[in-house]
């Protein structure tokens, strides 16, 4: 999200922008198939569509002090979000039918341009490097974390899988380069197939991290 | 929550502000009660009886930048918020004599008064009106939300009840309803009385939205 | 948190800054103890280590209106608490032998100090006196109450304790100080020491908060 925000001279960039509604409607879609299996009703499952989506962003934009945040100034972002509950919602058959892994993949993608563009965001408001890297993590897996609290479930982040982690992974890789002077477009990019990367080869190995094991 | 913000020029008005304390105490008291069937003690008692009644009104403030909301910033909308939970702990007794159908009957009025002025105040602060009508629903339907995950129950907008749609609803009908240049009170009234006779017909019918059902 | 920003002429007055940097790792010590025991992994030992330290602050901050909020704007906040959680996950055993007792007062100590610079900072924002003690309640209590949430557990400040209610006294007591022209370091140190002493005697005596039985 908001990548556009990010980029102020392209802001007519429609490119940009499709790619920022791509990400938004991919996580909805996920969102939506979160609800379905909570076997909420369409209400709810359009909450969790759009809390989904766009919730990271949201929260992001509150604490760096970007208010409204853009998921409420732009109304495009809603009605996407919205349109992929609604699909899932009128289109289950289907939706049940799309591989798995396909969905894993364009998640990691989504996750990568969350993470990237959250990251940026931050550091345009003048946030502390270390603070902009988390900002970026909280954009890639905040909205998946208020979905699970909604549904009354431990949010996966918290104890399974490579998931934040990768997105921390890609965007401290994007905060360094800018650091190090290397051209924004050069860091994103390498972030943010460092965090796709990671992120795949993690679901394909089952990788973990590591526990306390408390006795 | 929040009428008196929408009309600037009635800022005085004792009627308007004593409706939006009516509304704030009534939410408040199921607030309470729920804590005390969840088996919580003064202070959480409080503590839920001040989210239920305030925190959607909250939170929409946090997000179209009302800041400090609201809640923060008027110590009427507190007090009463905790005078409604210290007089349900106080006189639970009576309260457990109130008839369940003046209750239902009283949380749909407050139901469509909140979803009214919430919707109202995101169109004065320039929100889009797509995004004006879910900050109505939020206004209405938030602080239960927030209390459910606060006492770790899934939502109960999530799957049953036709209950923040008929918010959504009622503040369809009033945005629609100015951009159509109908006058600012009779938008709002059409639209609270959509939301309340709505919300009453679907207890009374026992209506619910449709769900997907996952295998 | 934020004691500094409550004393801006001291605003380099290293041993401020030291009290509270301490009352922070303190608190994501015990937020990771709490993770540990949750079964989270190394990445959500963190992420409850940041939040059970900085969670009730950053969003009083968002409620006054200072945005961002300290956490967000000063990294040595995050920083403290990351490596608070840190320690924790690399030398758990010896964290395992500190005495309960000394957790039990560092904490009540960390309230103390929470509660007051919550209270106080939110005077400094023109938060009406009521308000403010609530802020420095949820400033206290707040983090806890998120981490406990995402653990999809019922807060415990809601149904055990005479936690909340501690701060929420010692709060009162600076506040009503201050209001009555009481020189602010001793309204502070008075009404911490009352939070203190009430929650170590809570403990000592296993007081807590009547409760209305539902039937």
């Amino acid at each position: 999200m908001a990548l556009r925000d990010w980029f102020p001279k392209y802001r007519q960039d429609v490119v940009l922008l499709a790619v920022d509604l791509v990400g938004t409607f991919v996580f909805a879609v996920e969102g939506a198939l979160a609800g379905i299996r909570g076997e909420l009703d369409l209400l709810g499952l359009l909450v969790v569509s759009f809390v989904t989506a766009l919730g990271g962003g949201t929260v992001r934009d509150l604490l760096i002090g970007a208010v409204p945040p853009n998921s409420i100034r732009d109304w495009r972002y809603g009605a996407t979000a919205l349109a992929g509950g609604g699909a899932v919602f009128c289109f289950y058959q289907s939706f049940q039918h799309v591989p798995q892994q396909l969905l894993i993949t364009l998640d990691a993608a989504g996750l990568a341009l969350f993470a990237m563009a959250g990251a940026g965001k931050a550091l345009e408001f003048g946030i502390n490097p270390m603070i902009a890297v988390l900002m970026g993590v909280l954009t890639g897996v905040g909205g998946g974390t208020i979905r699970d609290v909604l549904m009354t479930r431990v949010p996966g982040i918290l104890n399974t899988d490579i998931y934040a982690s990768a997105a921390l992974a890609g965007a401290a890789v994007m905060v360094i380069g800018l650091a190090l002077k290397v051209p924004r477009t050069i860091a994103m990019t390498v972030g943010g197939v460092c965090c796709f990367v990671l992120r795949m080869v993690a679901v394909a190995r089952h990788w973990n991290l590591p526990k306390v094991i408390s006795h």
